[in-house]
This record gives C-alpha cells, sequence and structure tokens, in this order.
C-alpha cells in the first residue's frame, strides 16, 4: 500500500466483496518502502551488528510499518461505514518460533478473528510478524505479509485466499526475459511449489507451502485492477493455484520456465563415503541459519565422493568459511571449491510425472545451443539445472520455445 | 528524538550514565513529527470519525512511533557496546484502562525489566502506550511518555527520574511572557503539581501527579545539553521536583506565575440550591470523557444559585451541547451561559500556606493594573483567577514583579 489513496482503494476494493456477503480477513503489507526507511534507519545506527539481541531489535523496528497499514486500513474502511477491527501479530497470536528476521509461524489462534467475523466485522491482520513463546515479536522475513495471509487462510478454513500482488499472476516464464510468456489461468501446487523455489518472484515460497500444507485455494492477482471491476471478474482474474488435477493440466506436460540468478555453487571434493557425510557437511551450514538448495551426491569412487550443494549468493562467503574452519578439518576432505557466476534454470510441470524423455529434451535444446550443464537434480514434477550465469536468459527462452509455452491460453 | 543523530547521542548519553554504574531505564519519545505524521494519515482517510473503534485504531496507529523510536535507541546503544533491549508497552506490560487515545496506567509488572537490569542490561521502555485487559494498545495521550516514565520509575523504585524535555528546566514564569523569569533548582512536588495543572508545559500534569502518589524524585532537564558534559553536572542540572520542604522553599512564598490561555468558562445561572445539584451538571460532563478545571458555586439567594467551571477551550461547543440538551432541561436552570475569551493566571507556592494576605496582593496589583477578575478559586498552595484574555501578559508580568520573582536564585 502507498498512500493514502491508495489505502483507500483497498478499504473500497474489500467492502465491495464484503456487501457481496463475503466474511473478510485482510493482511495488508506495510506502505510502500516504510520497511525499507526503518532499516535504513537501524543500518545508519548500526552498520555492522548481528547479534540476536540486534535482530530482536529489527523486528521490534520493521514490525511497526505492517502495524500502521493495518491501522489505516481499518480506520479506511469504518470511514465507509465498515465495521472494522485490527490486530497486530501478538494480539491474534500468531505464534512463530524465535529465528528473528525470519521466524516461522507454529500456530495461529481464531477466536477473536471468528468471533468479529460473525459479528460482521472485517478483520485486518497485520502480516509478516508473530510473537514468539517469551513475548518477543518476530517477523517472518521478506515477503513475509502473503505467508501470513495463507496462515490465517489456513486457521480459518478461508474459501480461497486472495493475494494482491504487482503482476496480473502466474507466468510461464519471466515476461520480461521472454515476452512471449503467457499467464496461467491455473497452476497446481506443486508446479507453483517448484516455480516460486526457483525463484518466479511472484509468491514467497513459504507462503506456497503453507497453502499446500493445509489446502488453502491461492489466487494471484493484480493490486493494480480498478477497485471497481466486477466483482465476478476480479473473482475469476490473475491464476488459481489449485489442489485438484483436471484434465487440462494433465496435457501440459511442462507448465513453465523459472530460472533463479540468486545461486551460488559449492563442493566438496574427495569425500570419504561413509554414513553421515552429508548431515556433517550441512549440518553445519543450516545451523547457521543457512538455506541450502540444490544438493547433489555424485556416486563413489576408491572410497571416496563428491558433494555439492547451492546456496544463496549473499550467504557464499560464510558458507565457504563455515566449511573451511568447521568442516573439513574433521572430515578430510581434499577440497572445497565453488563458484558465484552461475544461475539455475528449471522446467516445471505436473505432466512430466507421465511423460517419458522431458529432461532429455531439455538437455537437447541446451546442447544446440552451447550451453553446458554444470549441475542436474531432478523431482518428480521438475528438472534443474545449473548452468554459467551469462547463457540463463538463452536458456529460458530456448526452453520457452521448446516446450510450446508461446502457445498457451490463458 | 528526530534523526539517527539524535538517538545516537541519546545513547552516547545514556552510556554515560550506565558506564557510571548507574542501572538504567529509557523512556524514549517518537521522534520528532512522527506520531503527528501518523494521526495526519488518518484524519486524512477519516476526517469526521469519532468511534470507539475509530479510537482504538488511532492507539493501534500512533503507537507505532515510539515502538520504532525505542528499538532504534537499543539498536545504538548495542552499537557502542551496551547490551541493551526494548519492550513495547504490552510486553512489560504496563496496564491500562480501555480509554483509547488517552489511557490511565493501572498497574506495571517489574519482572522482566528488573531481571534485565540485573543481567548488565539497559532496559529501554516504549513510552506513551500499554495494553489494556482485553489485549488492546492503548495511549496515554500527548505527553505521555513523560507519564510512561514516571510510571516506570515509581514501579521500579528508581532513585530518581530524570526527564529530558526541550527546556532547562522549571521556570517562575515563562520567559516569553517575562524575559526577567528565572529557572527554579527546586521546586516542590505540591508547587509543580498546580504549576503543571495551570499551563505551565513543562511536565504533564499526570506525570507529576504520579510522581507524587509514588514520591518519585523527578528531574526536568535539557536534551539539548551536549550528552558529553560531566555527569556530576548534568545531575545537578535542571530543576528537582522535591518531596522534602527544606527551609529555602519556606522562605519563598509564591515559587511561580502559572497561566492558561486554553480555558473556557461556562456558568449555569438559577440552578435551584439542593443536594446533588453539582454532581448533576459535572456527572453528565464527566461522561463524555470532559475535563473540568476550575469549579465555582457561589451562595444561594432565593434557593437559586449560580454555578461555574471552565473545560478546555475545545471542548467548550460540546459541554453547552450537552448541558442545554441533557442537563438543564432536568434541572430547572435559567440559563447557561460562557466564554471563551477567557484565560486563567495563578499565583503558586507553598509558602503560602504560612503566609496570609498573599491573596489580596495578587487582587492589588491585578486591581492597579486595570484588570477585571471573572472567577476566584483558592487552595492551600495557590490562587488562581480567571480574567480576560487579552490581559493575560499584563497580568503575568505584573505578578511576576510584585512577588520578587524577578530577584530568585537557581
Amino acid at each position: 500500500m502507498g498512500s493514502t489513496e491508495r489505502i483507500s482503494n483497498v478499504a473500497k476494493r474489500v467492502a465491495k466483496w464484503h456487501r457481496a456477503g463475503h466474511q473478510m480477513v485482510v493482511v495488508p503489507s506495510a506502505m510502500s518502502g516504510e520497511t525499507n526507511r526503518l532499516l535504513g534507519l537501524a543500518k545508519e545506527l548500526a552498520p555492522s551488528l548481528m547479534s540476536e539481541a540486534y535482530h530482536r531489535e529489527l523486528d521490534m523496528l520493521a514490525s511497526t510499518g505492517e502495524q500502521a497499514s493495518s491501522a489505516l486500513l481499518a480506520i479506511a474502511l469504518q470511514a465507509i461505514g465498515i465495521e472494522s477491527i485490527s490486530y497486530a501479530g501478538w494480539q491474534v497470536a500468531i505464534k512463530t518460533n524465535s529465528a528473528f528476521t525470519k521466524a516461522r509461524i507454529e500456530s495461529i489462534e481464531d477466536q477473536k478473528v471468528l468471533s468479529d467475523l460473525n459479528q460482521g466485522r472485517v478483520v485486518i491482520i497485520t502480516g509478516f510478524q508473530g510473537v514468539d513463546e517469551h513475548g518477543n515479536i518476530t517477523t517472518l522475513g521478506r515477503g513475509g505479509s502473503d505467508t501470513s495471509a495463507v496462515a490465517v487462510a489456513a486457521a480459518l478454513k478461508a474459501k480461497e485466499c486472495l493475494i494482491y500482488t504487482d503482476v496480473d499472476g502466474v507466468y510461464t516464464t519471466d515476461p520480461r526475459v521472454v515476452p512471449q510468456a503467457k499467464r496461467l489461468a491455473t497452476v497446481s501446487f506443486e508446479e507453483m511449489l517448484e516455480m516460486a523455489s526457483m525463484g518466479s518472484k511472484v509468491l514467497q515460497i513459504r507462503s506456497v507451502e503453507f497453502a499446500g500444507k493445509y489446502q488453502v485455494p491461492l489466487r494471484v492477482l493484480s493490486s493494480f485492477t480498478p477497485w471497481d471491476i466486477d466483482l465476478e471478474e476480479e473473482a475469476r482474474s490473475g491464476t488459481l493455484i489449485s489442489f485438484e488435477e483436471d484434465e487440462k493440466m494433465e496435457q501440459a506436460v511442462v507448465s513453465g520456465i523459472a530460472f533463479n540468478r540468486d545461486e551460488a555453487k559449492i563442493s566438496v571434493l574427495g569425500v570419504p563415503d561413509k554414513p553421515g557425510i552429508a548431515y556433517q557437511i550441512l549440518g553445519a551450514v543450516a545451523q547457521a541459519n543457512i538455506e541450502v538448495d540444490m544438493i547433489i551426491q555424485n556416486i563413489s569412487k576408491d572410497g571416496k565422493t563428491d558433494f555439492s550443494f547451492t546456496v544463496h549468493r549473499n550467504d557464499y562467503a560464510k558458507t565457504l568459511e563455515i566449511l573451511k574452519t568447521k568442516v573439513i578439518p574433521d572430515l578430510g576432505a581434499s577440497e572445497v571449491v565453488g563458484d558465484t557466476q552461475t544461475c539455475k534454470v528449471s522446467i516445471v510441470g505436473i505432466g512430466m510425472r507421465s511423460h517419458v524423455g522431458i529432461a532429455s529434451k531439455m538437455f537437447q535444446t541446451l546442447s544446440q545451443e552451447g550451453i553446458n550443464i554444470q549441475m542436474i537434480s531432478t523431482s518428480e514434477i521438475k528438472t534443474s539445472v545449473v548452468i554459467d550465469e551469462k547463457y540463463m536468459e538463452l536458456a529460458v527462452r530456448a526452453l520457452h520455445k521448446t516446450f510450446d509455452l508461446d502457445q498457451v491460453q490463458a
């Protein structure tokens, strides 16, 4: 939400749904720029702090942005005659663990909210934040408002969770890279999960995970649509992330091409191949709260194996440091090597389950473009490759064409 | 607190005290302009709302300002190596009643804070706010940070509560009206209470009441003093509001001249003089949450009396309305008259208790200046008059001179 004008428009949109008979819970984000402004002040005061105490204060600070916009939205609704009440995360309560600045939701109490809804109120819940078992305010990390919304929808068993974003749906790939990219009317939860984790920035992955875990139908739609468009039209817009596999979905072999420029590749070479190796390497990394994405272990040769994984580029230096100081000395590995000039490109499609040869068609396409594949990882519904960063756009465009995504009808 | 530079200076000042061995609890105000900015946004969205639901949201909104500055101060302290933790009102908890936008503190829990202090931390407590029994965020109204600070000091049995303001102490009167006004090194609690309630804007009256109730020694000092001045010098600066009546205080008959331009006068004429009249008139006004200041009832004539009181000028129209619609019809009074072009001027001094003729000296001075007195009210240590607003400065200057306040030595 940007200005009071935008807040006022959000209120009008919510009022439209409310007046059509829907019970509404709204989870607003902070006013645009506010979170950055607040964190900028903290950075000015303490350019180099990293302690837990500091991260606790960052959450105290950053959580105020959403609290203010929630109160303002409640006020905007009241101003147009809709009864409305806002709750901070701890008031609901939205309970999280204590991982400051990237907490995870553990439970949501629904009594207050249900009672308000039954009294005809629109309930505004402050997104992005929660409270830990000690009563500390926590935040969920960037994009956390989406996760809050889905978690709240799950707790309340909502019919649908509408996520208003700055895009108008999920596309076959990023239209900035492939102008022919098409909007998908429906995408399966599994595909969305893979696309979100692959860097399609439409939704935060955790929000999709939550939606999947609790079977919350999720619709991604544009916040730029005028608030007064026909409600039925709005209800059909965007992309529905669905849990029912209909025939149409079965037909689409590959639904989208995802990519991620933020991956860095790390390989531990010459690791003795014995039980517990993966844990020994990744346990220390996980303890430092670094998320690991792809993990690949090659088959063993002469009792030695190579172990590779990818992390976010920002965590690359820290991960190398941990490996070199805490892991390698005990492990007897021969070397650690890495590269930050890499990217990951994935084809995602629920139809891949029942179609053979999709992966090899992907490799063929890349080969025809002269792109060398550095790592491969597959799941039931996706195939990912790590390639040199400079070939990313080329790879995405070629794959988009190969899998006929230019022809998709929304 | 204005900018990160000011926050950083506050941190350095706190660090100075902390390093000298003091256990410190700090109650910061919002960054300057922030509360006005937030309330301005609410006003833009809802220019005319007055409901309780609206006031509840205003508190959700306004409380974010202090929460942000508290977190920033904790961060600024951590940045210079001082362990520090901030708490929102509900986290402490500071419990209040449910009068949104002007709540009153009912209790403060001290366990968390004492535990942190004993671990060597500086504790930052978000001022201006609390939480009611239903878990709603409340705010204490303008200047509420002072009240929070004193209440916290009382709960923790602090040795002294330092209030850093934009003035460097309590003066014999407002120096903008009387350039010869002098700073008082000490003022008794009772005098301060009268001066605060009379409109000396140094401290919010509720903070002084709290200090009195719990015998918290209060020092008003300037936030513009450089943070690195000698600690002993800083500890002696400003004005100490004291509970011990020393000899020096006995000698000063009048300590200060207070005045208040915001008073409106209302008289109910021809009220039948029977028990319960005062309650009938003021009960309805109090129910509307309007604070009444001076109350005067003249002696009865022919079974009828006149009943006068003053309210804040902003409450004048509402008060008249209440009287005319809810009170007068049942009361059988003949008329309600009022005036907003009035002001109140008071002489305050603990020495008045043991000195006769002080009030008449005041009346004589006003008479010599040709100023007509409209109402008079007295207490043990003050005499107040309501006069035409246009004579206010003249009255204050003349009284300041009459009572030798130009000669006070700080």
